[in-house]
């Protein structure tokens, strides 16, 4: 792979980590603090050699990389497809709506085809929490998790994280709400993992219906009004209600939870001056956030899009080298 | 990008127009006919230098371009897709039936999120007009319109009317009739306003449930009988009936409406000796066309299909580099 | 196409047919043994040379070739286009579920449109037996068959005739047997023809609702009790029942079929020492196949799936070359 080198040889910042051996990216849970900021790096450094994610490198120009979503997704698949294309890979996308897909071992039969087609990594999207670790199992090949039911969704910690850490530098010592609906939210576990091991201090702050006081078993603060907290946040990350993951509604109506726990104008006003806004997306304009708060200042929504290319694109490099280091050994 | 410079270096016709600076192709009614004729003279160039749009050229190796579609569509879809990946551009695909999608502000958040994931050009359809001009304000990359409901379908004019250049030099003079579903056309639409601009007479033709005498205020002549205008017409380009268009039936039967307008062996004997059939497909055989019409010695019909490549290669090379240009300048 | 040489140059034992001269593959009844072995050796070549059908070569980096998909599939169109794509030809997908396409003469209108975009090969799935034949009529391109009803799939037929080939050298004398669901089985037809060109002896066998007598005309055995030809088989390829093209049940009961049929621990121990157990999949596991099996060291299904990579890429190979070649001449 010479021209990848060569990419790589006019940014003298590129410090490709030898030391990088894990061959699947699960959650966050069990990374440390060390691999999370190693693909923190890498990813800043890729955004830089890419002219911020826009142009493209040939570092994988020999791997394939396969989407196998169980649930619908055009953001995240979009992204990760981006991603490895932006570094000269290829992609196959193998969309199991029901089809002829039941479930237990034929899952795995499937994947395990795929396997056989030769890519290099399986990104997978399934509605069962753990279905990325059993497939880590019982594949060879890379296994990337792209969110596993309400468990954990780590590209989109390590975004929301990278996207934080360009603002602000350290994320120790910062403090950092996650607003909404935590109950159901992979995105909230993910960010809770990842940020409580970089030092920052974690508020979980929603209806009492969708934040339970067993969250501060993981070391975060539980706070079910936002008004409370407002003053003393550097980052407010707003999540979706997702009504798809709902048996019954758990609160009042729409315009009541808006009422306690919309950012909006007046309530930017309550918050630091250098507060940070952030939202998962897609987002619900008039629900958690009014579009004066969306398009304002300090909201860094659409930056963190770019980010999942960055991070997505330090994934797949970190696993995807570490597979074909391994296969090589094994020859 | 040196390679580009080197394709084209071999084909020292090519001529790129220094001076195109429009960020997006909205519609035919606001571009210049001088500008028609840069896209239609890079069109020609890119089709020689790629044989005939079949070998590939490194022009845009760097863009990625987005299909950002609301309708169902393959023909068009695909012809875009071709077109950016035979100049060597990445392309992603963003289907959004139904879905998450609702209307207003969260469409172009949508937009958006596409837009923060870097893309050079986003090709929109829609069902609703106009909705490639709100784009068009709300987003900083170039925005396609690959139909707007019954309003425009800029590059279905601009392949009809390279396809007629091809075969008869200048546009100029020409009497061209569009024959059939004009009301619900967006192809009658930009084929009208580009042909006017480039000095043709244009007739519209078809039953009055469909063709409003309201249509002269374009400067279109209107006619209710095909068979009154056959001998002085050089090209015949004959529109499909789009039954999902319509409300009401607009005529008795799918026989009548054959009686009147379909172009058979009867009607080709009184038609001029070197006229042009053209469709913008899919054809209904038997309806607006006869089979032995639609592949006979005049139907240039499959000529417009691969015309639509060379079209779409030479908007999206103008766009993508207006776009790169811009963004060097605010850099 | 420089590179391409290049890369192949540096495998010697690769050696391009220059006799090769059919424009389409349509099915394997009509090739000849020469012509079959000619796919699997150039098949055997390009494996070796992309380390197991994983790297890349630049044979056909200015080919495209499409999908044009009739029937559901995600298995046999990504090998397609991963094999399309690691030879560097860019691929078009035509889904074509029903929607605008309706029967008869519009078929073969969408065909043209897509020939008419400059596609090298039309890979296509149909339901009705000898549409890729009625295609390669209409057509100039080159047209692969990825199974025309219970008629053929040519490709399924090598990549299982490449799998036996690589185990025990010659298939000359070797006993095959293809147990099940004979009847719709396009697999089955496939093997047949391919397996007694070169020279095999061929079994079916299944329960006499699902293979008739008549099978033996085409010069294979009929047998109706696997237990019969356990010991004296080299080779099992199980074919799954194929519930969805079976107007009425053709047997009691999934268990009663297992109970006769099935491959299980207790047959392979009186089944010859080096059997080779194949399925075409996607497998029902404890239906035609126990698991024990179907991972078991006499199993070669996940070998198949590479081998369609194999197969496919000598496919494309020989067919797109031989369309170039042809155009060349034209000129």
């Amino acid at each position: 792979m010479k021209p990848a080198q060569d990419a790589i040889g006019a940014y003298p910042d590129f410090a490709y980590p030898e030391h990088w051996t894990r061959r699947s990216l699960l959650d966050l849970e069990n990374l440390s603090a060390e691999e999370i900021n190693t693909i923190l790096d890498v990813a800043a450094s890729l955004k830089r050699a890419t002219d911020g994610c826009r142009t493209k490198l040939s570092l994988l120009s020999e791997c394939t990389v396969a989407n196998l979503f169980f649930e619908n997704s055009t953001r995240t698949r979009t992204s990760f497809s981006l991603a490895a294309r932006r570094l000269g890979a290829g992609t196959i996308e193998f969309s199991a709506a029901g089809s002829s897909l039941s479930k237990g071992e034929s899952f795995i039969d499937t994947a395990k085809t795929i396997e056989a087609m030769n890519v290099d990594a399986i990104i997978v999207r399934h509605s069962t929490p753990g279905t990325p670790h059993l497939l880590d199992q019982e594949l060879q090949c890379a296994v990337i998790n792209a969110g596993d039911g309400p468990h954990e969704h780590p590209t989109q910690g390590l975004l929301d994280i990278l996207t934080i850490r360009e603002h602000r530098g350290d994320i120790a010592g910062l403090t950092v709400a996650l607003v909404g609906d935590i109950a159901h939210s992979r995105t909230a576990r993910s960010n809770i993992w990842g940020l409580l091991k970089l030092g920052a201090h974690v508020i979980v702050c929603g209806p009492s219906t969708l934040v339970s006081r067993r969250w501060e078993e993981l070391g975060v603060e539980v706070v079910y009004r936002l008004d409370d907290i407002l003053d003393r946040c550097d980052v407010l990350n707003l999540l979706r209600i997702q009504f798809e993951r709902q048996a019954t509604r758990p609160f009042p109506s729409v315009h009541e939870y808006a009422l306690l726990y919309a950012m909006n104008r007046e309530r930017m006003r309550r918050a630091k001056d250098d507060i940070l806004i952030m939202a998962p997306g897609p987002i619900n304009r008039g629900v958690e956030i009014t579009p004066e708060v969306a398009d304002g200042a300090h909201s860094v929504i659409l930056e963190q899009v770019t980010n999942g290319l960055a991070v997505r694109m330090a994934v797949l490099r970190l696993l995807c080298h570490a597979q074909r280091d391994q296969r090589k050994e094994h020859q």
